[in-house]
């Protein structure tokens, strides 16, 4: 496994890649690897001639009160964590590459944007939405993988993929769970023991949904009343929003009449954590 | 040659050319052609092997008072024209394809959109740098043509390239003139017989100050007061601005220290009219 920082260089290796008629896979991280990037690794190496495994912490994304500073950052472990998925390239950009001081181009992608994190992280969709149309148009990969966990961002990624005519494939794989259900995610280390046992609170609410629509329950509000009564049985969470959603508009929906996303965000203790589970058909 | 509206018919045309390795030429247009379309296009076809010349009314880059509606529109004399010139496909897509209902990403250039035209028309450069980032990912031309009359676009757009790794050449060609200076524009046709001689201030006035900076003039208070003052001798002109700039930046600069941009916009009775002149060095 290549690791490389030049954008030159990387794009060097794509083109005769490109012109032998292989196939490129994108997979765009954050780093602090766990399961669930090693997940969209392994997927994506078997789908892929070559993948692409890009590291870079947005600062866009990040507003001026969150933590991007405390984001956890490891490359020599995530270097051995992708490299043990037999990934092709790790491409960690330089922040000064990617976000020059004379950047001024913007991407924003409205309307799925407005509700939930979009709402409660003014900015950070745009940021989002910024450097994945960058690491496309650097990379373009046929196919990019992301996560189910980060679902709202899927939606604004299809939509920006649609808008901007990008010539690609998009991936989303589902999330992978800790063994007591915990969504894995690059925060739970922030969690204190009392924290980590509490944070199971929000996959039991998912579930908890998920078999009451099994058994026929269609109205949204009282399902959502059932699942914050469960989560509020934890005296560290502290729920941000709970929501049964269109899957594509994101807009909430009063009854259970198809496929229907359950958003939720909840604060364990400071760490706020998101998960989403599909609902209906 | 052809004229094709269908974005995909288009793009399989330009995958084959691009298998066989042709560079492709992309003059992006909103139709209503007149001599310095012309230029652009027969420059284009001499430094690429296959022109396509995209030929759209941008609705998002008119403002909800100016002149979408009245805006020119002759299909078949602009068919005519561009076959003239030797370009090999003019691309009319159909406004629902590339502005369809449910369109939700925009992309934004900030500063150099502060001022002059992105001041007076607000969105407008929003408009054009969305539709132009969607020609480009449509197109993906090797080299993409633009005339020097509109400078602040040719800014905007050169920073739109940069930050958004568009992987093509941008050439910006002279403005072209009618023989008494008046640069050719599209809303020229809506001059009065009396507004059209009216019009000839604008390039008398830019020619005015590029003598006075060849004189050795430096000081941009006292040469933005000659060319006003010049302007005002015409009783249907009214100055929207007249402003030296960095030609980079756009930003206003108190002497000419080497190579800046004198940006003017008046109005002559109801038609608004730009131009610009390189002065210094």
């Amino acid at each position: 496994m290549k690791v490389i920082s030049s954008i030159r260089t990387v794009q060097n290796i794509l083109i005769s890649l490109r012109n032998k008629r292989k196939t490129i896979g994108l997979v765009p991280t954050m780093g602090a690897f766990h399961e669930g990037h090693l997940a969209l690794m392994r997927t994506a190496k078997q789908e892929c001639d070559f993948v692409v495994v890009s590291l870079f912490v947005n600062p866009l994304q990040f507003g001026p009160s969150e933590d991007f500073n405390r984001y956890p950052r490891d490359l020599a472990r995530d270097r051995t964590l992708a490299k043990s998925t037999g990934v092709d390239l790790l491409w960690t950009p330089d922040a000064h590459d990617i976000v020059p001081p004379d950047l001024a181009t913007s991407v924003d992608v409205a309307r799925v944007t407005d509700r939930w994190e979009g709402a409660v992280r003014p900015g950070h969709f745009r940021g989002v939405a910024t450097i994945v149309a960058k690491l496309f148009q650097i990379i373009k990969p046929d196919i990019a993988y992301f996560g189910q966990k980060d679902y709202q961002q899927t939606v604004v990624i299809r939509q920006l993929i649609r808008d901007l005519h990008f010539d690609l494939k998009m991936r989303v794989m589902p999330t992978v769970r800790e063994t007591d259900g915990l969504a894995m995610s690059s925060r739970n280390q922030f969690l204190s023991p009392e924290g980590r046992a509490a944070a199971t609170v929000l996959y039991r609410a998912l579930q908890h949904a998920q078999q009451l629509v099994k058994k026929g329950e269609r109205h949204c509000h009282y399902l959502q009343k059932e699942v914050e009564s469960l989560i509020k049985k934890e005296p560290v969470a502290k729920i941000d929003y709970v929501a049964f959603c269109h899957p594509e508009t994101l807009e909430p929906v009063d009854q259970i009449l198809g496929k229907t996303v359950l958003l939720m965000a909840v604060k364990i203790g400071s760490v706020r954590l998101i998960d989403n589970v599909i609902v209906g058909r």
